[in-house]
C-alpha cells in the first residue's frame, strides 16, 4: 500500500500540498475540529474527500474545499511497538489460529490508518494477554478480506488450509473471519470437511479493537476456551451473546445467521439455542447429538457456484428465472413464502427447470420453522413440479450446500438425495 | 367447481367408479383407515393419487393402487347449515370485513372440501359469536385467493375497495387475508392509502378454522375490539401474540415480517414491539407517533413491478443482475450483507445500472438493525457507485415502496426522495 492509496486527482493533491499521508494522526478544521487517522481510500472514490477514522471507531469523510486546516499530530506515531516474546507454556493445549481479515484483524488498520488487516501472533498475544493462559497460540495469515468480498474461491482456500492439519497435535483452530457473510463460510466449511476431527471456531468482532465497546477479545478468548474444553468436533460462529461481557455464545455453523447489522449479539441460532455456551470461563454444552453424521474425515472440497437463491415476493418476475434457468445452473434454491409457497404464476416457468433437470429446493424467508409442502394445494403443486422441501434449512446454508452437492453429484437426483441427507446438523 | 375438480387419468376414473366426489366425507383402508373429505386437485397434479382432507386439518395425498377400499360416510352432509339471521345492535360501531381469501376464511371449504374460500356474514359471526357484541359486521368478498397467489394486481383492486369508504361511517376494516404475503400487503396499502382516515386491520390465521388450535376467532376479534378502541388511524397486521390464547399483537403494517413457518405467533414487529396489544379485550396503547406521517387522505393506487430484489450472497452472479437491467427495471433493491454491503465483484455491474438511471436501495439480509454504509470503505464505494442506504426499512417493506415509488416519480432522483421520506412509518 502507498502512503496515498486510494486518493487521486484533488484530495491526492491536498495531501501532498499539506505533506499528510495515509496512516497519519491529524487534527482538521472545518466548522468543527475533528482528531483521526487519514484513511486510505479505494477505487470508485471521488475526488473531493478525504476520509478520516475518528477515534470513536466511525470514519467520516471530510469535504476539501471546507476543510480550514490540517495538521499532523506529533505525538502520535504511525507504526506500532514491537512487543515483548510471547511465553509458551508447554503445558497448555495448542491452538491454530488462521486469518482472513475482517473487523477481527483490524487493530494494526485502526491505529495505523491502513486497510488491509494484518495479524501476527505478537500482535495478538499482546492485544488479547489471557489468550496465553489459555492455549499456545501458532497464527496463519490466509489472506485479508472483509467478509462481503469472500467468495466461494476463499471458502476453497481456506478449506484446504484447514484439511492440512487434520493430523495435527492442535486442540482445535480458530478462524479470524469478518461478520458480514461468517454464516456462508462455517457453512462451506461444515460440509467440505464434513468429519474433520478438531473443532473450529469462525471467531469475528461486531466493533473494531480500537473501541471500548469491542467484542474482539471476548470473542478470542470465548473461542481458545471452547475449542480446549469442548471435548468434540464441528465447525462453530463463536461470537458475543449479548450486550453483557459475561456470555459468548458457540452456533452450530450450518444453524446460526446474523440477524442485526450492528449490535454485538447479532449471530443467532435459528429456531434453537446456541450448541454450547461460554459464562464466565466456564463452557456449558447444550449439544443435543454430534455435529456430523458421520466422523470420517473424507474432504470434498470443490464447489460450483452456478447455484441460484431466489427470494419469491408478489410480483416476482418469472423471466429471470428464466434467465438463470438458460444461463446453465445446476441448482435453484427458493426462498418460498410461508411455509414453501410461490406464487403459481410461476408454475410455467419451474415446469421449464424441472424439464431441464435443474435440482430445486424449496426454503422459507420466514427463516424460522419448518417448510411443508403437504399442507396446502400450492405446496402440493410444487411438489409435483418437483421442488424438493428442505425441511428447517436456513436458506442461506441450502444454497452454500448445493453449491457444494453439485460440484460432484452426477445429477439432480444425486443432488436430491444428499440435499435431503443431514450431513452437519443443518436439518434439525 | 365440478365435482371432481382437479382429478383426471386415473384418479379421476377410480372416483368415478367409487362413486365419490369432491367434497364426500369418506373412510378410506389402506394399510391403516383414514377418515377425511376428499379434496379438489389443482393443474400439475398427478393422477396417482387422491386428497383427504383429514379431521387434524391436514391433508394426506394416498396412492390409488394402495387403497382397498373407499366408502362414504352416510351420516356426513357435504352442505353447511344456512345460521340463523344476525341481529345488530344499533349502539354499536360498524366495522367493514373485505375478505380475500386465505386460511382464515376457509372453514366452509374445509367442512365442504372446496379450496377457493367462501365467507358471508351469516357463517362469520356464527362461527365468531363474540364479534356481534362488539361491533356490526358488514362483510363484502373482493377475491378469494391463497396469498402465496395474490400479485401487486390484486394490491391495487384492495386499494380501490378500500379506498371508496374514506368518507364512511365504518370504524375501521378488516381485511382477512392468507398470511403468507400479509406484510407485502400492508405494506402497499400503507403507502397507496396513506393518510386513510379509519384504522385498518389485516387479520389472518396460520391454522385453519376447522382445528382446535386455530387463531381465526382470536384474530377477528382482536382486530374488532383495536379497530373499535384505537382512535387512531394506519395499516396494521393483527395476530395472534404468542402460543397462549390471551394476547393479540398489532403490527404497523410496514415493520412487520412473518418469522416463523408455522407457529401462531409467527408476525413479529422488526426491531421493536407491537403498535398495539389486545389482551384479554383491552386494548394496550405502546404507538410512539403518528402512523402517518401526513393525514391528508390523497391515495396513490398505482404500481409499477419492475422492481428486483438481489439478496446478496458470496458468489451471486452478476450476470443476473445484467441480466435485470438489461430488462428495463426502473429500481432495484439490494438485501446486503451486514451494515449494507455487497461484494466489489458487483462494483461494475452495480456502476451499469447507475449510468441506466435506476434506483439502487439498500437494506440488509439481517432483516434487524439500520445499515450504515459510511464504517467501511465497501461501503462508501457503493454510496458513491449511488446506492441510497434505506436505513432500517424492512427489505420487503423497501421493495413494495419502491414498486410504488417509480409508478408515479418522474426520475430516479425523485424515487431517491419518496424512498428517504418515512411516509407510513416504514422508517423508525
Amino acid at each position: 500500500m502507498s502512503e496515498y492509496t486510494g486518493y487521486g486527482g484533488n484530495s491526492l493533491e491536498f495531501l501532498k500540498a499539506n505533506q499528510v499521508s495515509v496512516g497519519d494522526s491529524v487534527r482538521i478544521l472545518t466548522d468543527i475540529a475533528y482528531h483521526g487517522i487519514v484513511m486510505p481510500r479505494y477505487e470508485h472514490g471521488d475526488d473531493r474527500h478525504i476520509v478520516l477514522k475518528l477515534k470513536s471507531g466511525y470514519n467520516v469523510g471530510l469535504e476539501i474545499k471546507e476543510i480550514k486546516e490540517i495538521k499532523k499530530n506529533p505525538q502520535a506515531k504511525t507504526t506500532t511497538e514491537k512487543n515483548a516474546d510471547i511465553k509458551r507454556d508447554a503445558t497448555l493445549p495448542k491452538i491454530l489460529l488462521l486469518s482472513t481479515g475482517g473487523t477481527i484483524a483490524s487493530k494494526v488498520d485502526y491505529r495505523t490508518g491502513a486497510v488491509t488487516p494484518v495479524l501476527t501472533a505478537e500482535e495478538l498475544n499482546s492485544s488479547v494477554p489471557e489468550l496465553a493462559g489459555i492455549a499456545n497460540i501458532d497464527t496463519r495469515v490466509l489472506f485479508s478480506e472483509y467478509s462481503e468480498n469472500i467468495m466461494p474461491r476463499h471458502w476453497l482456500e481456506i478449506a484446504k488450509a484447514v484439511s492440512e492439519y487434520h493430523k495435527s497435535d492442535y486442540a482445535g483452530i480458530i478462524i479470524a473471519h469478518g461478520t458480514d457473510t461468517m454464516h456462508y463460510t462455517s457453512s462451506y466449511l461444515s460440509f467440505a470437511l464434513a468429519g474433520f476431527p478438531i473443532p473450529i471456531a469462525l471467531a469475528g468482532s461486531q466493533r473494531s479493537s480500537d473501541r471500548a465497546s469491542s467484542d474482539a477479545a471476548l470473542n478470542l478468548i470465548g473461542a481458545a476456551r471452547f475449542l480446549t474444553e469442548c471435548k468434540t468436533n464441528g465447525i462453530y460462529v463463536v461470537m458475543h451473546q449479548d450486550e453483557n461481557d459475561k456470555t459468548v455464545a458457540c452456533h452450530i455453523g450450518t444453524r446460526v445467521r446474523k440477524n442485526h447489522t450492528s449490535k454485538r449479539g447479532a449471530f443467532q441460532t435459528v429456531g434453537g439455542s446456541p450448541a454450547f455456551l461460554v459464562v464466565n470461563d466456564t463452557v456449558h454444552n447444550n449439544m443435543k447429538g454430534n455435529f456430523f453424521a458421520d466422523d470420517k474425515f473424507d474432504p470434498k472440497i470443490m464447489i460450483n457456484d452456478k447455484v441460484a437463491l431466489i427470494k419469491y415476493h408478489p410480483g416476482y418476475d418469472s423471466d429471470i428465472l428464466k434467465n438463470i434457468i438458460d444461463s446453465g445452473y445446476k441448482a435453484i434454491i427458493f426462498e418460498g413464502t410461508g411455509l414453501g409457497h410461490v406464487g403459481r404464476d410461476m408454475y410455467d416457468t419451474v415446469k421449464m427447470a424441472q424439464e431441464r433437470g435443474i435440482f430445486m429446493g424449496m426454503t422459507s424467508q420466514c427463516i424460522d420453522g419448518r417448510v411443508r409442502m403437504t399442507v396446502y394445494e400450492s405446496g402440493r403443486d410444487l411438489l409435483d413440479l418437483g421442488i424438493v422441501p428442505l425441511e428447517d434449512m436456513v436458506p442461506e446454508t441450502a444454497l452454500v450446500k448445493a453449491m457444494w452437492a453439485t460440484a460432484y453429484a452426477k445429477n439432480s437426483d444425486e443432488t436430491r438425495k444428499i440435499m435431503l441427507n443431514s450431513i452437519a446438523s443443518e436439518l434439525s
